[in-house]
């Protein structure tokens, strides 16, 4: 089965600033060395399956926009069955990773096999589709950052999956996540990541908190287990998110999800796939979170789609302001860069965006964007001012003073004294805020 | 010294709810017995120092508009220096007590003593005032729910206090700590809150976070020791906010603290003081941080002041919206009320209501409110209904199943295993909501 | 065909405050007399057609829960083709509408007729239910509170109806209208309401928002003039909203709608139809939204369903808060009551309320918090203190000086030597926003 | 007198983007043409007096930082009365206006005067200042983008200025305007702002909004009245902003002050004032705001300081995010650029900014910022794809079908005749967003 859905007949490359070709990468070259690495190594791209290939427009308030020749609704049954639908939806995939040289991608095991009828139906038909990328992979170079099982679209995921209500529903769960977990595996990915769309709640007065954060923890730990058992080397993730479709999610951010593994002896197993949409949501900025999970040490990987600040649910919209995706790159990139990690453009056309090439040109211009910003941010660190204007602002806490006080050499009342004794009484020191955002700006 | 500065000269006493007194509570009556216990050892009502007599009216587009005689705008020097001043303050203070009687209060040490020119002089100033407490707290026996240092006022603090980026301005801080805590102390306080109002950060280009935590962190159990040391009884309370004054502030809300608590190894020494506004701004329902902090085992006390759902900065308004307050109640009470913590009215007057007597008619009306709030919580409990569908909704993780699951016996594996083995495919059941929010109407 | 959908074989009927059946008016009873009418009269109960019987309870993330028989997904073809799928719906709607008595319903064309693939289908489909409608009106005695045209669900309206970048759209939008105009009228419909869903943009990169605004007026005329040609009684509304589906909606909110029907010449025909849920999203007050309309002549009829302030969409869930709508009748009661308004429940179950009895219990929750919230309403009006303390508040603009100013015998050099001359410096006075809060709780 | 307050001794000047000086333009050169203008014309910067000389550096939670020596708290009464403290102040403005090289400024009376204890004293301050300013102006070449009175600081106006409850407070604010309309005159301003900080409410139960909007009406005649007969040549402005102080400013946004000024006549007399922290907080892009005040035909001018997106109150932070800007002054340089209007920073420092080096600071940088945002806003006009694209999109309203629909030559049913007839029923068109905001990025 070939393809010709985007109607180009040759990959994407790399031209230069100055092109004004809309097919054409304008700072995205992938072997141009930045930061000790090829660009390709240091931002890792991953296409999303279920956004560009599963998505069919739809909003609360409108339907199907797109008409994939793949989708249910649009299927030429003379064609094949379901199993063939998504393998012509495989085909245009990969097809599209190959254009456009991203060497990653992710999916949940909904986006990419038939729904059956019962878990065994499920697991057959999604093993056919491992199968099938497998040999696709092999073929085109392309890796996989990270698989999922998808939870929540499911109407039985309605009041949870792993913090349903109901055991048999938390067994189905469990028993989907090992599939998944399977299929990552045998196709040799990165990652395996958990986003809880349905673990949160409607209304506290129908919600055992405490007992579906224990369920929640179980789940966890049996995950952790389970990768252990079948020696999957990739890293777990947990992708917060505060609300949406919840009202409350109980991964609701970094913070939370840090508290949460400490209470159920998960800190040193799971770590943290950030969304700058999601953050936002939380009431974050992107760098926040992604500077707090350093400071935890609980970092792993990005989806790198943006929110509309002004619009109160996920927009997932592909990025487009090169300082803002600079300030991330900041943050990933003066803590060494990814691992595993990578950047997963969890992203969606807008739904008018109706043309193939839409989605072509939709990841050309995020991934143009993050080359600039990645560059941006690594010239910083380059620069140097940056860090040593932190380095002086904590420069007291060198001396000799302050390491004892962070050795716990004082109490309250050792420091009252050496306060009274020697009349401490600080005087502030400028804070230099737009003095250093002046010094963004020379290299965004 | 005498006060007539309300302008009544009896008590507010209790009339029902038939009264259109509006100097009388319709609802407060402190004697009544719900749930098992009088009603004002229920609520435990606190009123806050530092909105009711240190507040001017101002906001950041407008000055003082309330003119009480002992603000430095308005003192007359003939009548004595700043600590007369502090207790004419002290003097109509008691009065509001006593005339609403109200049986505690909350203060920082900025609210009550003039500020010195040094710690040293801070300290006399806190001494003194502290003895002028202690003798009207045992003339009317009015009781001390917590003491607070306010370190996020005074321009030393501007980029901190425990987390400042100089360790002497963290001096500073916990020296004033240490002498809010003994003060504190020998008032009988019940708690000792800490606020973080600068504990966070403007931009993280001048932030270096991984140290700021550690500094907090080291301060706490500094706080902590010192507790124990001088045999402090009550509880140490961190009171979370997310943002306001600052971009970002560390205790972002109960989850972040009890992460927080968890890191540093603390979770079972501090509890957390709540605030509707504060929980508002994070972006949760007050219930939520009730309910979760229940379920972490960290809840302490709250404040019970709203605010505005659609300002986007600390309102601080008096409760007025019974429903929610029930709600709130419904999450303490039913989780076995207040131990050490109490209601705290952090609120404050509407600017434009500059009567003395606006102050007792916001008080007035927020008790009512509550005690409203408290005995429809009570009813429900009783009723016990939304506490029966609770049990049912999760009646299969009482299975042998669903304990076995919990108890850790079953793996990724062996789950699919039985999922497959009996084709479990779980049908979904209603969860009920809009029923679940009907029998909370036939209470409220 | 007959239905037993419900699994109810009588009418809801009041019991009083004292009842716990849930299936069971707890204070709504229609005959009671409220501020001088049947309180069926002031409240004017409408149903929605689309989210009770044509919503299947997907959201972004998740597919349909509800499984109605009538939905595509469920029809059994043996039973008929898509209109007779339609009935099945309307006797649904129906059987529901007698057991709750419910004296009104609402309707979009899309929600009550298959969607067919030509303007000509769509017509007469339309048209076969408009007389299947009739029918089961007359025998109801139900009456429709207004229709409406669906002119954002199907892809042809991705980029707008009336504002359509493609006349051919906006064309087929107007024959539309036309056609749900003409239904409407013959239903006897009160009103006519356009909520425009798609009319705004996503980005103004490619929008022209001049042209739409001016092909929105174009529009807009066109309907006035088409309800004037046919004699079509009922009021015209535009239902107000900010944003979703869109990043904005031309129609943002009551203020917005006010100078878009001045500039043009429309502001004599048409009113505003003001939803709870989209004031919210504006970031106003329903109460704002309510009294501005009646300030500048246009209010018309209510949505009476709530947004969760703290997600940032459309939620639409029914009334649960009385304090709230007792605010709201209280803007709407003190203006007159409804003319050719109502109060239309556009609220959706919760799509884990999947039981039809759900459905039941939603709307008798939703009416009795509105009959007690009217009725509080009436009583603060019939109490007047509300009222008389706005009347002295303002009371200097009763003066001869007020008046004068008003009437426009000042100008600013004559108010300042006025000024100069008396040494006008007038001494504010008390906003008593807690002491009429309070006044407000008496009533609720 | 003469102050060395910057301790800079020299101008600041450009020195092109690879310059690593704190203290030099990296894009500013204000003789750079670009568009047609020299940049310093296209741009038209201001400074405003308010927050650079003005505001002490307190927040709600803390007191001053700044310490101006001419702030009351810091003055040196030995140097003279409070009249000498406010000419140093000017003093130290005009230093600052000349080291930056800003054509314009911007003030309030009371930022430039001292308070008095009446209109008579005020005026008079007032008007020495002015002569102050008057000479300076002459002097350094400064001159003034607009004037405006404070309106809502002082605790008369604590329940508004022109829509106060109380005639004699509209009298005295009438008074005030008078006498800012005469400086603004005098010192030849191109534009008088109101900005109604307290036109608005708390609550609706004290509030008569109908009676206010009126009292707001007759203010803002009363002031074009007075412009025409002194002769006042400059545009009069409404600053919108939606809420803070208040709950509710009447001014929300560009399309409410539209309806507003459309309802009281002042449609061809008053434009708008536009800040991107206030659209911001309306819920509307800044680029709305500009597209929608020039489809209305009122834009006036701009404050070009930002808000944070993810706080919900006006931070008022100096631009820094060039793409941001680049989309503002599309819309501005789209439309012709300014007139009379300009580029005001309504912006003020962090309050840990305490240096005053870091008032250059910010404004370099703000003024590089909007530099960049210009010029990639003229290189998408020069290069002419965004326009073009618009042109194709809305190409079918240029046929004839599309202009008799415009010029009302259809009506509803004719319309559906002509659908009915010619079986209209069109497809929908790619919106292209992503390939717009990719062409964006070209520039920026």
């Amino acid at each position: 089965m070939t393809t010709s859905f985007f109607g180009l007949d040759q990959k994407i490359t790399f031209e230069g600033a100055d092109s004004s070709n809309p097919f054409a990468f304008k700072h995205y070259d992938p072997d141009e060395m930045v930061f000790g690495k090829r660009l390709e190594d240091q931002l890792r791209f991953a296409i999303c399956y279920w956004h560009s290939f599963g998505w069919p427009g739809n909003d609360p308030f409108g339907g199907e926009t797109f008409e994939r020749p793949w989708f249910a609704s649009h299927w030429d049954r003379a064609k094949g069955d379901a199993m063939d639908a998504a393998k012509l939806k495989a085909d245009v995939a990969f097809e599209m990773f190959s254009l456009l040289g991203t060497p990653f991608f992710c999916f949940h095991d909904a986006d990419v096999r038939p729904e059956g009828t019962s878990f065994a139906e499920n697991t057959r038909n999604l093993q056919e589709i491992t199968d099938y990328f497998q040999e696709k992979m092999e073929a085109t170079k392309v890796k996989l950052l990270w698989g999922t099982a998808n939870l929540f679209s499911h109407r039985r995921y309605m009041s949870g999956g792993a913090t349903n209500p109901d055991p048999d529903v938390f067994a189905f769960a469990a028993a989907t996540v090992k599939t998944c977990l399977d299929s990552t595996k045998q196709l040799g990915g990165a990652n395996y990541v958990l986003w809880g769309g349905r673990e949160g709640y409607e209304t506290l007065l129908n919600t055992a908190i405490d007992h579906e954060m224990d369920q929640m923890g179980r789940f966890l730990n049996m995950v952790v287990d389970y990768k252990h058992k079948i020696g999957f080397e990739g890293t777990i993730l947990i992708e917060p998110k505060p609300q949406e479709p919840t009202k409350h999610q109980y991964d609701f951010d970094v913070a939370t999800v840090y508290g949460f593994l400490k209470r159920y002896g998960l800190d040193a197993e799971i770590k943290v796939n950030i969304e700058q949409g999601h953050a936002i949501l939380a009431g974050h900025s992107f760098e926040h979170e992604l500077a707090l999970a350093n400071a935890l040490g609980i970092f792993g990987s990005i989806d790198m789609n943006r929110n509309d600040y002004q619009s109160g649910w996920d927009t997932d919209q592909f990025p487009n302001n090169v300082a803002e995706v600079a300030l991330a790159y900041y943050q990933i990139l003066g803590h060494g860069g990814f691992e595993n990690g990578g950047t997963n453009f969890d992203a969606k056309l807008r739904r008018q965006s109706i043309d193939p090439q839409d989605l072509l040109l939709a990841h050309i211009g995020g991934m143009d964007v993050c080359a600039r910003g990645l560059k941006a941010a690594a010239a910083m660190l380059e620069d140097g001012s940056l860090q040593q204007n932190l380095v002086d602002r904590y420069v007291g806490w060198e001396s000799d003073f302050g390491g004892e006080i962070m050795d716990g050499q004082y109490g309250l009342d050792s420091l009252a004294n050496k306060v009274l004794a020697e009349n401490i009484n600080p005087d502030p020191v400028s804070g230099k805020q737009e003095y250093l955002e002046n010094i963004v700006n020379r290299f965004v």
